[in-house]
């Protein structure tokens, strides 16, 4: 390995002399003496060149720096390097598509994207993808905690039909296949062998939606659990994931956060839920317009019920329950008592749903009846019902969409800024 | 929630009244009892039922029994259920394609992977999963701790050209698109960004091999690290890697093991390691057969070098290094001295290569060279060599294929029975 001390590190070895390894952030030249900054994975670094030592390397070139850790207030992290040599590790960079050192990306949104493997470089933009993995490894260790076993689904798929989501289609050695819209079917029939499980995969929606919260592909986080009484435990298990989330992040994305100035939520020990009725109640009330025959919640909906939240429960997080059966996926499980209603619900987050889940139907006959009141076939559902005829538990779970979630967080306009490689109606590089 | 005691924490309440669910594994009548064998995520649990309250419910159908926790050194964990009741909680099951209660499974790979989602069940089948699961966990565990950092990238691409392995095209709103055969371009390009990188993931091969080893979907462990010497720091992380992963098995699998009679592989603080050049001279003495013109190693040469490690080094893993440069894709690094052989590694395991690896080329003019060599058009390139433009220091990495991993692990003969739902040449579902 490179033998370097990591940037951070640097006012622990203060009258050592050390190597440090990373690229070259800036260059500022002046009369007498060239002050380097060095980017590494940890941070910032100051280096003092002697006059006349500097090779004038280009900004974003690779290089190390060998020289005597001195004290220094100004300097990132109260130390510098002096007395310093510096070496080249790759060829001089060429100019990146904007200064990578500026405080601020002042770039448009597709020259960011054109441009990622190098633009992603920011520190700015970096902060973000760094949130998201903090993310994820709070989801793993709240869903491990809670005895629940990782699985890895395919991505292609006979047919693809659950979710109503348009499709990518594939030529399989000859054969019509299609991407999954989600892992839905296999992390069902997979809680009749582990009982519980999750999956943080990737997932495809060719939806010609050009929208800021639409990607075609994106990350989803899935969990789904038998043995439950009704959706209220599926929320619980869910509020718990994201409890999980959160504090991974608090731990892991402090200074990402900070960066990005973004604060994170306060996760209640109860997350505070409204039925979809009583909401579309509350809102035909506050704004004297009558949505109580609407489907759906529309996005003004949500940010209405985003602001009662805190205002109402000092909650930014709110489960809407009981979503109409008809917007909701086939298998989801309708309420015995107003079977119009469903065991379905949303959870919502400063403005927007971040979460979607469910009770689901679990006994075969139930699937064959909820298929023929929409007027289904059963033909392309056989691989799907199949699992559901030889004994499965009242299960449910739930999907987060790890950008929109992350977008929401940092609060991204758009879900593209806080995709590392963003893939949608007119993008498909880099 | 469905509340209920795991039949694995029955010992714990004899003398009480509790509550258990599962599936109902087996049911075996006698004249004045019947016993019941649930099954739940813990294990098994034995029911007795009073004469004349059985159901009658078939195997797999899910239940629930209350009753009084007794000891009973002869059923499962030393208690089981009397003065029992028992109800169903799904339909009564059909039968599932073969006996789930008996030990060993008899059905052939075809029934077994036709009717997954209910052949997976069988605890044997599930072992596997649960290994791949626990060697996940002990892969990321051990990057996060060398300071790594999760990445999820695109499966969609505009080319993939990088392996020259065959890839899957699909209709990209109107474009032609691929699947991705590797994330090898990202992670290098991320090392750019995060220096140290990991994800796992699905890869996509359209490979029209029909092996025992081979798959169109796998799930891929990548890891690539900037900032090393030579390749030799690669190996030194992917030791870690996959000591980490056998810690992991050790810890959360071990019953698994047992259960498949799979023994866990001692993993040296150095793994063995030998020149390709060195392989050959060694196996062409051996078998008095010429072999060193060969421009990569047989599969009857990774078995002879396997058992060569045993013997020599007490190893049942073994790098080889060096591998000659044609043989190896265009991004690998040359050996400076030996320009003919590579800084390309594979790690071998018990008569297979699960690691491939090496250090890549960083100079963008190293880029050019090496595909103006190979006779290869830049264009397709345009998006992977950008990165290199603009400063990239030396690094490397490794891919790991978790299915021939584990295979390989329990002795499974053929990586569909270690895959969830695998997809070859001729399967595509369920």
């Amino acid at each position: 390995m490179v033998s370097r001390v990591l940037s951070a590190d640097l006012p622990k070895h203060i009258g050592e002399r050390v190597t440090i390894a990373g690229w070259l952030h800036r260059r500022r030249e002046l009369k007498s003496v060239t002050f380097l900054i060095i980017r590494d994975r940890s941070g910032l670094a100051q280096v003092v060149l002697p006059a006349g030592t500097d090779p004038g390397l280009p900004e974003e070139t690779v290089v190390q720096a060998e020289g005597l850790v001195t004290a220094n207030e100004q300097a990132p992290g109260g130390a510098e390097l002096t007395e310093s040599a510096i070496t080249a590790l790759s060829g001089p960079a060429a100019p990146p598509p904007f200064d990578l050192y500026r405080p601020t990306v002042t770039a448009t949104l597709p020259t960011i994207l054109d441009y990622a493997p190098t633009t992603l470089r920011h520190p700015q933009l970096r902060a973000g993808f760094e949130i998201s993995a903090a993310s994820v490894a709070g989801f793993r260790a709240a869903l491990d905690g809670l005895d629940f076993t990782e699985v890895f689904t395919p991505k292609i798929v006979e047919s693809a039909t659950e979710s109503g989501a348009n499709v990518f289609a594939l030529d399989y050695f000859g054969r019509a296949a299609y991407l999954a819209q989600s892992p839905q079917f296999y992390k069902q029939a997979m809680v009749g062998v582990f009982e519980r499980v999750y999956e943080v995969g990737p997932v495809f929606r060719a939806e010609p939606h050009d929208t800021a919260r639409h990607l075609a592909e994106y990350t989803s986080l899935d969990a789904e659990l038998g043995f439950i009484t009704d959706h209220y435990d599926v929320m619980a298990v869910c509020r718990d994931a994201v409890a999980g989330i959160i504090a991974s992040v608090g731990e892991r994305g402090r200074f990402q956060l900070n960066r990005l100035g973004a604060s994170l939520p306060t996760v209640p020990a109860q997350i505070p839920h409204i039925h979809f009725a009583d909401a579309m109640a509350l809102i035909s009330r506050a704004t004297r317009e009558d949505v109580t025959a609407e489907p759906d919640l529309s996005p003004a909906h949500e940010r209405w019920l985003c602001e009662w939240a805190v205002r109402e429960h000092g909650s930014e997080l709110l489960f809407v329950t009981g979503y109409p059966l008809p917007s909701k996926p086939f298998y989801t499980y309708p309420d015995p008592k107003r079977p119009e209603y469903s065991y379905g619900f949303d959870l919502l987050f400063r403005g927007t749903e971040i979460v979607t889940g469910g009770q689901r139907l679990h006994r075969h006959e139930d699937y064959l009846a909820a298929l023929a009141a929409r007027d289904e076939r059963l033909e392309p559902y056989a691989g799907y019902l199949q699992v559901f005829e030889h004994g499965m538990p009242p299960h449910g779970g739930f999907a987060l969409g790890l950008e929109r979630w992350t977008a929401r967080l940092t609060g991204a306009a758009n879900v593209r800024q806080v995709t590392l490689f963003p893939r949608d109606l007119h993008r498909l590089s880099p």
